[in-house]
């Protein structure tokens, strides 16, 4: 999809919502039987439900892996099912891969043509040759993990001062790499005060911001911090949307609480001067 | 796979061998047809012609995963196979996954439950709480990124001197989490000269070292720097095994072509005191 697109897209809609595909047959809302071939029904309710609010879809790989070929098989058809019937919508596979030379071409081919996401989540941690495969491709973007949500994320990507931090040397050097502008960042909700330092760093790229809601973070800090001329975010949503009801209502449980950030989200896009 | 079990197969054989399933459609020799059912058959031949001198496979994730759910089925008939015929050799998912939560979870999962492999490799940016779920499982291993052998490890994992690295500092924080006896580390071969670093950080553990042969490391400097008195090395070779040949003789020329690293590492292991 073209970066132009997309920010149409958001004024259209008046949101910056991605909502996250977090498939876990334990936590399937009661109309739906506990196996593999509900997920596809699954995401098909919740898509149709909330796709009027939300711009982005982030289907987590993990959990299709977890289900083996078949579980594979229903990321496909979720991914058929959005280019065929809403093709606006901008497809995020959350990978979080990273691999060397022809591995690497191949996890680009795999989700950039056989899926045909419009962006892939990227691990930094092997350096520019194994995320120049992805950035060969126009009009499909990388995000790299910057500052992730976890309690982990002290371990490493916090460790130095200042711009030193890790996360701000994956930041820093990886804006240095050709087609760079094709480059967005991770940055996790539950540390908005970072977003500050990150956008000192790269003002004018998106960031995908997961945290909100179930992970603790707070939408009002993430647009103080990080929202730019042109948007700048996609906010991520994930178990507090498709989760929110388990009961046969969840389609309209997620329907509504989509809408409720929606709404929240373009209370602060009107605030972007000559933006909506 | 118990440890210990791994240690007696190396005394065995007399070899520390790891091949590489680099699988490729458009490399596979001249009697097999270029498709994805043919991937079974080629593995299937390569693994029997040279177990008799290897002691651990690393299939990589994403040659599978280009190929889709089709490429995860193989995956599937691939593990079935080694589990059920040589249930003696250590497995190894290539899959540098890092996630948080309930998607390391799932990850764990698909690989130790489902796959039934004895180990995967993980990349640690987003720190403890991605490779716990992964610890968990009692005789199955974590294989950390350490210093990987493609050119983008210097963009990252070089930063900084000495055990301040990037790298080594992956390394020491690793050792401090719960059941870090299960953590190995991938050292690249191109960097040898690092070895020595690596094992003043962590004598006792092993090591998954690839780049010999394709990517130019040599298996004399490796033993010298790496080898530890319970061998310590898990030494991997891919195209330089698989693809020997590209003629009918491909089997043939995997089972030369593995037979002659056995003999070289039988060499290093005779000369580990009371190992043999």
């Amino acid at each position: 999809m073209r970066h132009s697109d997309l920010i149409q897209q958001i004024r259209v809609k008046k949101s910056f919502l991605c909502i996250g595909l977090d498939l876990d047959i334990d936590r399937l809302p009661s109309p739906f039987k506990k196996n593999i071939d509900s997920l596809f029904s699954f995401s098909k309710d919740i898509i149709d439900a909330t796709s009027a609010y939300s711009i982005a879809y982030k289907p987590n790989l993990a959990f299709f892996e977890a289900y083996g070929a078949k579980g594979w098989g229903v990321l496909e058809q979720i991914m058929d099912y959005i280019n065929s019937t809403y093709p606006e919508l901008f497809t995020i596979a959350d990978a979080k891969r990273g691999d060397i030379g022809t591995s690497s071409e191949r996890y680009a081919k795999a989700f950039f043509e056989v899926l045909n996401f419009d962006a892939v989540t990227l691990s930094p941690y092997m350096g520019r040759d194994s995320i120049s495969p992805f950035l060969a491709y126009k009009n499909k973007h990388v995000i790299l993990l910057g500052l992730t949500s976890n309690l982990g994320a002290q371990d490493f990507q916090l460790l130095g001062e200042g711009k030193n931090t890790w996360f701000a040397q994956v930041i820093q050097n990886s804006q240095t790499w050709s087609n760079s502008d094709r480059i967005w960042y991770v940055v996790g909700a539950t540390k908005a005060e970072y977003l500050k330092l990150v956008r000192s760093l790269v003002p004018n790229t998106f960031l995908l911001v997961p945290g909100i809601g179930a992970q603790g973070g707070n939408l009002s800090e993430v647009v103080r911090f990080g929202l730019n001329e042109q948007c700048g975010l996609l906010v991520n949503s994930s178990r507090g949307i498709i989760y929110k009801s388990n009961g046969s209502d969840f389609a309209r449980a997620a329907e509504v609480q989509s809408h409720k950030l929606q709404s929240e989200m373009e209370v602060y896009l009107k605030d972007i001067r000559d933006f909506l």
